[in-house]
């Protein structure tokens, strides 16, 4: 067994997005993936996946170039590989990713998302090489399933006249009606049991009777709302006043930790973040003010599936919960939430994942959902392959775009629908 | 290859131990120590260690029991099993370990530092059955070595008249002059270039000057000074203002995490722990209240390597040092240590290691300081190999015993030479 890197291969591809709406304005129709190929001297092939949009993409090329020559199995030396590598300070200086969506934006925080593309390819190809599932190598699963929640968005039912875009039957959800119907059709297809709402995109009135009629369809099942920090102080103490009865938890009502802290001061309503607590750097101010009690770690943001395990210890240490985060990702991503994501006591929360949102895939299987949930795969590695002609096709169109759409732009892609649309001033109510 | 655990074998012994000063007493002339086997289908032996007083192994018996079936990378599944058996409470309740020594006493406490001798043997036995070292199974070294301090202690030439025990070459340290000799033979046996004295035996003026004479025999190196919680808060904080100039950092002067945030509130020298935060549960008051700078982890308290890994996690988090503390042990767990710190990053401190004070091994090969640093394997597991007939002749002594030494009593040991001795009040100064 030789477990030396022989090749590293990168591949940005675009992926079809459906028009689902946010704070920031809606997602393109096509949205940048970063698929990583590890491959070993025994030509043992393991797959990563990251965010795509060009700073990542940048910032993984001499990383790439570092790794051959290295064990597949020095996870550790990723991050100093990492930290060796400069990061373009114009990508990062007073800048907050996709309008904030993803978190404050640092060159650490940057290395990271690209760590993990790369460590969990390391881990696909470790578990390959071992005949051992990539749980197992992180210490093993104490579930053997791993539950996800219906991700529901307000939506349109097809892209702005004039933007490309594939279809998706999803239809529009822009009142409590529509958003019932996507919940109906998520439980009918992928058995969810619990429900979060992407609001922050009308008024909050609008909201709370969405997630009302919510709580009457699905009568005692988790729901969440997820404003992105659209609100004031005021105005999310007033939504967990009027839902408090039937929430969850409340994700990034306010943005940053002192407006969330204060809003965790009073409400009983506990308080999720992936806003204001994405970093290590982040968490003693957060955890000492009380303001959060449920960290939702997006794996590549904290830089893999390691890391997530020591989010987890931390959050388990101060009595914070913890579950995960999803942006828009492919199978290779819930395939490693899922691995690790087993291995995590006290995860008492349903993960997120986007992934029922996303019609296009590079495996040649789908990974599917039962009764909401996914089952840990016990085969070597991630328990995936991957599709090389759907992976070439989505990264033609990669080639073939002219920039448009190579870096992930809600606030643009709003443009297209509303000329005079500017991403919302925060508190936006 | 199959890893399935189809045996376990617990070895109970006793190992000669210098008489070594501290402010409860001094050691005995055998320590109890717990030699982990587990065995897997391939006939691949893996081998832990772990504290071996009679409320240890008591609970690792059952735990033991339950281990053949399972898979040996099932790392995870170890607390689980562990959470199952029973702690006999008046094994803990109202009680502190070893007159403190080992910190607070909880059945949870008790559980990891069993489970970290099986964790021990399972990484071993992983390791050697995929042909990997075990720093790779914990995501890969960071350094080729790890540095340790030398660990002085004040000490007599033999035990006392009418106690059994081996003789051994050190001679007596009493005095400055007695700790400075000491520490010259550890710097030309060993090469270590940092030193720690176990204080809390003399005077805190006596311990002063020790540690002043060490300054001047070694200028610049880094120095410690271990009282073992015995003094008061005003004396802690006489002791930081006299050695300030020279001391790395001072550990435990004071007892608990309320008198250490108060000498920490008023000294510039940082405080290192491994009484006042010795679990999990411990990290949040002490941390929030800047009681510590440093924690010591002892992996065996902690639950294994991989939680000693989370404690750092947190500890970096927090912008809180971590190291490694050591109590009496034998090679295994300074192999187990020596994997576990070069994983770590930010490991700014050497660790503390009893091992030169153990003449007696139950491998076959010692393991070797050089510049005061032990080389970090890349053989197939731990890198160690268990004698046999030694183990077999240390568990024979066990056997023999009388109860005398099955379980640590460093006041007991105290009254051989003092009839009329108890362990002090605190704080004793």
């Amino acid at each position: 067994m030789n477990l030396t890197v022989t090749d590293v291969r990168l591949t940005p591809i675009l992926v079809a997005d459906p028009p689902l709406l946010n704070t920031q304005g809606v997602h393109q129709p096509y949205t940048p993936r970063l698929i990583v190929e590890v491959v070993t001297a025994d030509g043992i092939t393991g797959v990563g996946e990251t965010y795509g949009d060009t700073k990542y993409l940048e910032l993984a090329r001499p990383i790439a170039a570092r790794l051959p020559g290295r064990p597949v199995s020095d996870l550790n030396g990723l991050f100093t590989v990492a930290d060796e590598v400069a990061v373009d300070a114009s990508r990062v200086s007073g800048r907050v990713d996709v309008g904030g969506l993803r978190g404050v934006q640092t060159a650490d925080k940057l290395r990271l998302s690209v760590v993990s593309g790369f460590e969990v390819a390391c881990l696909d190809a470790l578990g390959q090489s071992l005949g051992l599932p990539v749980h197992a190598l992180l210490g093993g699963k104490v579930r053997d399933t791993v539950e996800y929640s219906a991700y529901l968005f307000y939506k349109w039912a097809r892209h702005p006249e004039g933007v490309p875009g594939e279809p998706d039957d999803w239809g529009a959800a822009l009142d409590p009606a529509g958003v019932v119907e996507q919940a109906r059709r998520f439980t009918e297809r992928y058995g969810f049991t619990s429900y979060k709402l992407k609001g922050g995109v009308f008024p909050p009135q609008e909201e709370i009777a969405a997630v009302r009629a919510l709580a009457e369809a699905f009568p005692g099942r988790p729901l969440r709302l997820d404003p992105n920090g659209a609100w004031s102080v005021e105005t999310s103490l007033k939504v967990a006043a009027e839902l408090g009865d039937v929430l969850e938890y409340l994700e990034d009502p306010a943005l940053g930790t002192p407006a969330m802290a204060e809003v965790a001061a009073r409400t009983g309503v506990p308080l999720a973040t992936n806003m204001c607590v994405t970093t290590f750097a982040e968490i003693e101010e957060a955890f000492t003010r009380g303001a959060v009690q449920v960290v939702l770690s997006d794996h590549h943001y904290w830089g893999g599936l390691r890391n997530t395990q020591h989010l987890a210890a931390v959050c388990r240490t101060f009595g914070v919960g913890v579950s995960m985060h999803s942006n828009t990702h492919l199978g290779i991503s819930l395939a490693a939430m899922t691995h690790v994501a087993s291995t995590v006591p006290g995860l008492h929360h349903a993960c997120d994942s986007h992934y029922p949102w996303q019609s296009e895939d590079v495996l040649t299987e789908r990974i599917a959902f039962h009764g909401g949930k996914v089952a840990v795969s016990d085969a070597p590695g991630l328990g995936v392959r991957l599709d090389s002609d759907r992976l070439a096709a989505l990264h033609r169109r990669w080639l073939e775009d002219d920039g448009t759409y190579r870096d992930r732009d809600d606030t643009a892609a709003m443009r297209a629908a509303d000329p005079a649309w500017t991403a919302p001033a925060v508190p936006r109510w």
